[in-house]
């Protein structure tokens, strides 16, 4: 094991499943602090505002400020402002998607935009669909916070939002830029915001094709824990490798 | 030009276009009648019902019976009676296509299904689509009318039937079967309901990817015309040819 001087670490299936948290994980945050090591939690889920995502940990007792959130939709926001601060912006979205863009400051509208971004929306509509591909076809740049095709729930596997993303995708013949893991947009900003270098930080993460590739794609050191998503067995069936594969985080020596 | 005993023809930019009627097409018609030739209109349009189309296509002083023509909707009935006469189905589409499959006498329920069957459906929501991603995952077989990825209207292209099936392909990684052009599937189902024999059967329509391939798929003849999507100059870029080519229907001799 290394010394890192700070984490970057996803939540679901990592900290918690579901609505049941995961001891190993919060026991590591604990000593994160304890250390006073920087962490941010790096998420795809651009549904909830960060301030949300911080209290829904809090009541899970895992120690968490509002800036330790990193979600794909802030992430979403700070790629356009780079590129454009003063974006008209046709978006397709929930609160924390919306809640990100008009804190950057930019004009959300139906027509007439530079940029069309697609997140998870549980109110989609064909009409809301409709928009976002004839907007693409006139020319706004089209992105996408995240390509996760499932989201799990009590339920099953509900649609995620790369799935919805691919109606316009598929329609406009238009491939979108995606932020979200395992792109290493999100990844590099999440950096910034930490603000450790990028040799001396870690990724960790239950889900080798998201979590893991984020880091492996932003050239970084990985943890893979095997709390959720992939399996051990499923691990071994894969070329590139974590730097570190682990059970669950109570295995973390802090060296 | 050759003697054909039945002719399938495609509608939209074949024999109308949006609301204009295409007259060359009608006088076409016409004819075909006053020579007491068979026809059926064969349609990717999920959403109308064969006497809805026939209404619409009567209103438009085009000779059309409801047995005259045959939607993407019929042939995915069909094609499911063909496998599982008391199939349990979810469907997800407009009234064309829940009247062709209650027609045939099929279950229509949410859970505990056979099919999930797709069509355009212009009040798609987020339940719509998760209860179909369910099925799909519990081991329903996956079929979609067509693979239209967008449908030309007065404010552009909308999202097609394709783009719609997309969402469940992509979050189930599960292909569907499409039943309608330019898969033979549809094709070979309007060649029993016309009833005449394939080698002496035409395939006509004005969209090289849809129709045209639809006749070429089924290995039947087909009769390209320049009124609606693909262009003479398009049509040049393509290695399978049509077996004729003709600006409008006003230029096909009868032998």
């Amino acid at each position: 094991m290394k010394h890192y001087e700070g984490y970057l670490i996803d939540l679901d299936g990592t900290m918690y499943r579901g609505k049941e948290r995961i001891d190993e994980a919060v026991d590591f945050v604990k000593e994160l602090v304890k250390r006073n090591i920087p962490y941010l939690f790096v998420t795809n889920n651009s549904s909830k505002t960060c301030a949300q995502v911080a209290d829904h940990l809090s009541e899970m007792g895992i120690p968490a400020t509002d800036d330790q959130v990193f979600t794909t939709s802030l992430a979403t926001a700070q790629y356009i402002a780079e590129e454009k601060q003063d974006a008209k912006i046709y978006m397709i979205g929930e609160e924390g998607l919306r809640d990100a863009l008009e804190k950057q400051g930019f004009t959300i509208q139906d027509d007439d935009v530079d940029y069309v971004i697609m997140g998870i929306d549980r109110d989609i509509t064909y009409e809301k669909l409709a928009k976002a591909c004839l907007a693409v076809r006139a020319g706004a740049k089209f992105i996408s916070t995240n390509g996760d095709i499932a989201l799990p729930t009590e339920r099953g596997f509900m649609p995620g939002n790369g799935s919805l993303t691919s109606v316009v995708a598929v329609s406009t013949e238009t491939a979108p830029i995606f932020i979200g893991k395992p792109e290493s947009i999100i990844v590099n900003q999440a950096l910034e915001v930490i603000g450790t270098p990028r040799e001396k930080t870690v990724m960790v993460g239950d889900n080798y094709q998201t979590d893991i590739m984020a880091g492996i794609n932003a050239k970084m050191d990985t943890i893979m824990v095997h709390t959720g998503v992939t399996s051990k067995e499923q691990l071994t069936t894969y070329t590139k490798q974590p730097t570190f594969s682990i059970h669950s985080l109570s295995e973390w020596k802090f060296v």
